[in-house]
């Protein structure tokens, strides 16, 4: 019976490796091609948005491999893995996301300087609500998307100059710039497009079990094509002209269901509360770009993708609903796959209760929400200074200061 | 050796996982990035094409995984699988080819009322073929392709407006916006290559056993090439200019032999035969495209993409293929494999004959044929219902009328 | 035990099925969308880059699968599995190398002679490196990518008419046309991307063991990250102006680290040493781009794409690194992977001298560029024939030639 042991612990352990492959494959798509190409619907910042993307993210992975490992070290050395190396295009997203938040509006030096520390503190946070208060976030709603995008609001806030806020606080300089051409939008979508494709697999790499990494896998599929379909109603149930669909809402609140979902895409939602999630999520991220992003503009907190509407608030309505699930979270439901999903429950009853439980969530998200901010605004305060090139008005949103043009 | 047994059985259903895993992603790609980007061939309609692409088939999974599972149900509970997603895919593959035949002629509206429609009957097909005829028709080139293709043209037919018909009955109204751009032409081809790269992955998705799968995927990648080299050569060959080639053909023609060795691909067919298939679709697809599309125009069916060229010829060409390979199928040859790919056959003969499984192989394609056309028709005068806001002759092929443009 | 050693045997097997299935789809996607896409940067060129891309691929892969198999034939059956579908895959990359050296100034008939000759001296070729001098070569950058790019400059070379050169030795004719337009960068970069991300498949395709494969693919993933670094920097510092960046040295130098580490990838090089890998990839190819290209042109030898910066140079370079890792190799370090890297060389000793396979790895290459420039040379003049209609001067950079534009 040793063999047949023997034979299970091999099988579980063979498919976690192809699982991750499988994953890895699909999240490096996701940061390479996806973000990429999502923020190229400026029209005339294609270049930029393609190019920093590709920099930020290949130097992020190799940083991101050194920091994380600052607290998985053993006797001093770095074991990269397959795993250790999907963390790390995971971390990348992060600072993706606050690209996202001041797309052409900060120089490369600034991009540069932005990413170098925002790394550094998200391993920090990542360490506090993945290892001090032990949250359940699977798919990193909270510790990667909310961080990355309130990280980025807060940069935003910080970077703008003082003489655009007091001469023209509504709109944004080189007004016609920050706007989409036919040709940017359509291959902007080839980036939301993949990012929609493989975000199953972002939200499922990191399960522990078999059964867990399936629930992960169809949960995040219903709640996408649920809240597909909730943004192209609600896109012309909120449209100032006709009932017309508008191309922002298309390329981005579509995939608000991946992170909606992401932080419980593991946890027994039923596939009912899984498209409820993903309606939810497109109404918030419609109504937001709606009504929210032009409202934040204009008290001076730009947000050129709106990655609020699609990574901010999503990402906290996700954390809620950990609250939510953890405080239902039952033995008995979810049997050995506990531990599995929340790291401080276990089911033989000794671990933390699900009231416990629930507070933990709580914090994590709440400390996520304070130390990305905080650090967002400091770090785009440090980034004004002028060794880093800010940019002046005129050059904002503009391949020109950055690249040869043809 | 009981513990040697279930390790073959462990091994066997473990490799299907995978295949399905894979088979998932990439039939994922083809129906999100395939279909959507290969329809923004037209130079005004790139947004219409991916938006309602993605709408349409964000919706029809949902409702695809309800309609099937009305067949499949035990106990009143309906299971959703990774097998149960992969079909939802592939069904929602059909309305994406519908949608191809009436792309720039329908409103949002009636395409959703199409949609919906649409796969209520494409599953009684389906079950119809499967179930009943236990027809084998694994890449779904009777089922899926045939049938698109042909409840498209019905439904094409059908929508025509009776003014349109007899002012101008062999011009489309605005011609103008009927056709590519240089850039339009190139995002095309994004989803026209994405298809071809993973079509292997749809047709080999639904086999059963390993053997079947291998020759599924080896089959399908050589008619695809074979296809491919026939296109260029006979688009030359055809041209109406100086040999000059033609970006519709390279766009669609190349993809017939996927279509047209579908439902015989995992049969033993030999790569001389899946070559031969190959070179056999891509010339009826492009003298499809060069001669019979503008007749059907003139004769009051419109076909924007050509899908008769692509999904509906090459349909029925694999549907008399499955006739001719059946009545050759002897259990010698196929052994074990022979209830997989013929379910009503069996390796110890007490199955159907293989005459009697050749007969029920083309009553099948000429039930689809026969529902899949009444039913757009049926659909198509149904869905020129005042309420679903068909469109105006200026109104067609134009994003105007959906999208808030730049 | 038996029924133990069994399992762990056909654990192995399957892996490796599975392994190359992965590594299948992302090559497969590196040939058809990576080097398509890529060669779209030309402002008119679009059409036939995709275009002659997908149908030369096409062609090679079912022509390379008869050429190859002329070497590894039993009985005069010639097997079609998985991997001799990946290997005709990956000589099919050859061919496009070689589209990229001469993209735009080739008939499509010229094209199609070039790459029915070149296969077969690659395969003559491939079979000197692989089973003659049994050299080290798992990613190809001998026998694939320096044998590419110098067949490509060979028949570059020969294929100029001697007018040009007599009277404009210093410019390309059309020179108008010789370069991007903002679109069509933006479309190259499709390519660019996914050739990135799917790298280390490509270079760990034909890996023999599990631990062999893991090395490849995580130093692929270290060069490319590095060298994507390195390109962004030096693309800065070399700039003509003001520290702008060059969209050809994002698209194609990021790329270099792949080639570079691609001999060596499955040797113990070490993180570090892949890093290091990347960084002078990276140097090299980025002033390959900036000084080299322009001063060969002069000479004579036209480089649309730069393969000599992207292929050539980074495919010598990783052929040197070979014969040091080979000098270096020993039992202790390898173990009973020493036999997979280094074909001649064997753990129990028996084998070459780690010395022996360092000599045999410097001929391989030297070989691969004697007979890839001389091949391409007389090749090229062969492709002057009238009959292969040679282009104008004014056709060339054109789609006008071979397609019906809009």
């Amino acid at each position: 019976m040793k063999s047949s042991n023997n034979l299970h612990v091999s099988f579980f352990s063979y498919r976690f490796y192809i699982t991750i492959f499988a994953c890895f494959e699909g999240t490096h798509v996701m940061i390479f091609i996806g973000f990429g190409f999502l923020m190229t619907f400026l029209k005339k910042y294609c270049y930029s948005a393609l190019g920093f993307n590709w920099f930020l993210a290949a130097l992020v992975i190799q940083w991101a491999l050194l920091c994380q490992s600052f607290y998985h070290m053993q006797d001093n050395i770095i074991y990269i893995t397959k795993e250790s190396l999907l963390e790390a295009d995971i971390m990348s997203a992060t600072v993706l996301i606050t690209f996202g938040a001041v797309l052409g509006l900060a120089s490369g030096l600034q991009l540069l300087f932005i990413a170098i520390v925002e790394v550094a503190v998200a391993c920090l946070n990542f360490w506090l609500v993945a290892d001090i208060f032990k949250a359940a976030d699977v798919g990193g709603s909270i510790a990667i998307h909310a961080f990355g995008a309130y990280f980025g609001l807060g940069a935003s806030w910080a970077l703008r100059s003082r003489k655009t806020k007091s001469d023209t606080p509504t709109a944004t300089p080189t007004v016609d710039l920050n706007g989409p051409s036919y040709n940017s939008d359509v291959t902007a979508m080839i980036g939301s497009i993949f990012l929609w494709i493989y975000w199953p697999s972002f939200n499922s790499g990191l399960t522990n079990s078999n059964a867990e990494y399936q629930r992960a896998v169809i949960n995040t599929y219903l709640s996408l094509a649920a809240a597909t379909v909730t943004t192209f109603v609600m896109s012309s149930v909120v449209s100032k002209h006709q009932g017309r669909l508008d191309m922002v809402h298309v390329q981005n609140s579509t995939l608000a269901g991946g992170v909606a979902v992401g932080s419980v895409c593991n946890m027994f939602i039923g596939a009912g509360g899984a498209v409820a999630i993903g309606i939810g999520a497109g109404l918030l991220s419609v109504l937001g770009y709606r009504y929210l992003t032009p409202l934040l503009t204009k008290l001076g907190v730009p947000d050129t993708c709106g990655v609020n509407n699609l990574h901010g608030m999503p990402g906290i309505f996700s954390g809620l609903l950990t609250v939510l699930f953890a405080a239902l979270a039952t033995k008995e439901e979810y049997g050995s796959d506990l531990t599995g999903v929340f790291g401080a429950m276990s089911d033989d009853g000794t671990g933390r209760t699900a009231a416990n439980q629930a507070l933990n969530q709580f914090f994590a998200l709440l400390v996520t929400i304070v130390v990305s901010t905080v650090g967002g605004i400091i770090t785009g305060l440090l980034a004004r200074a002028p060794i880093l090139e800010p940019l002046e008005d005129h050059e904002k949103y503009d391949d020109e200061v950055n690249w040869e043009l043809p």
